[in-house]
């Protein structure tokens, strides 16, 4: 059997970068696979099912809903959006990592009904920075960055949930300490008990 | 204040190559800070005190232990050996990581009197590579060979009582992994409240 995959919850408030540090670290480390969320609402021009999001009616969400086969779901303008647990156990069973880009609320849900992920929080390093980064975009009017940023301090209380911090000073740095963080949870004791099984049964066999 | 430093502590069986790791780790990680221990035997030629060890005298080490100034200590063929706190203790304080290399009893005792500290289960592949190892070193009789696998075997069972486990395949890949997990634990969240709070109390100032 091979050794169980790891869940890793990229989440923190908008504007974090968290979008941009996933897909920098699709890039440096292909051999981690993104979990696509699935969604009422319709593709986008260019959008692909199965690539983008999984495109599926409202009957077919909700019925997902109730036979509990959603990791986290959300609301959002009349919209649903959730996470489908089948695809990512089905790779964490053969020992695949899954990465999973999401909101605050979501990651709760998440850690609540799989405490063996990974939740990383990723903050600017600065409300003041989180303001200049929100403005520079210039898709916000000054009244949506004050929402914003009222709205990422609150969420940064409960930070407490997660297990890892991490400030987004600068995205390849940001990028590279999820990718250690990574590797250090895969060497945590608690994940390599079949391991160290297999080397005292190796023991035995030496027969001393 | 600066942020506290971390107390990586290697430790595993002999043979495991503990000793060849961390001074990899030194080589490749200038910034790190070796623990240097005390003992009361007498200096072997071109050991210097400060350097290879702290050179004191029985009456010092005793006092030592009395004073509670070790944070372990041993006594070994009549020698005694010890881990001084104060000077772990300044280091961590001006926010400087120390790594310290240790049989798997002295990592136990220090994991009990200072828990924040990372203890680091390093272990051969396999107990036949530990041997091949032991064998190719030259120094061992059989006798000792079997004496040293059957104590790594049943010290391999007190690997729950570490954080990580890493298997050393490989020196360069093993010492990666080590880097590795000290940069995931400078992102804990437990170690990052100060940081934390500091972003918030910057929120207040913003105003909004």
């Amino acid at each position: 059997m091979a050794k169980q995959g790891i869940l890793i919850v990229l989440s923190g408030p908008s504007g974090a970068g968290k979008g941009t540090i996933c897909q920098e670290l699709l890039r440096s480390y292909p051999e981690l696979n993104y979990s696509i969320s699935a969604t009422t609402r319709a593709p986008r021009t260019g959008e692909q099912n199965g690539v983008n999001y999984w495109f599926i009616s409202l009957q077919e969400f909700q019925k997902m809903i109730k036979d509990d086969q959603l990791l986290e779901w959300a609301e959002v303008y009349g919209n649903f959006y959730g996470t489908p647990c089948h695809h990512i156990a089905v790779l964490l069973d053969s020992g695949k990592d899954v990465v999973l880009e999401i909101d605050t609320q979501g990651a709760t849900q998440i850690k609540k009904k799989f405490p063996q992920g990974v939740c990383i929080y990723i903050t600017p390093p600065s409300l003041d920075e989180l303001a200049k980064r929100i403005h520079k975009r210039g898709t916000d009017s000054l009244e949506n960055i004050k929402t914003r940023l009222s709205s990422a301090s609150g969420e940064l209380t409960y930070v407490n949930n997660y297990d890892y911090v991490v400030i987004n000073d600068e995205v390849q740095s940001a990028t590279k300490k999820i990718a250690a963080i990574i590797i250090a949870e895969k060497c945590q004791v608690i994940r390599n008990i079949s391991t160290i099984e297999s080397i005292l049964s190796n023991a035995k066999k030496i027969n001393f």
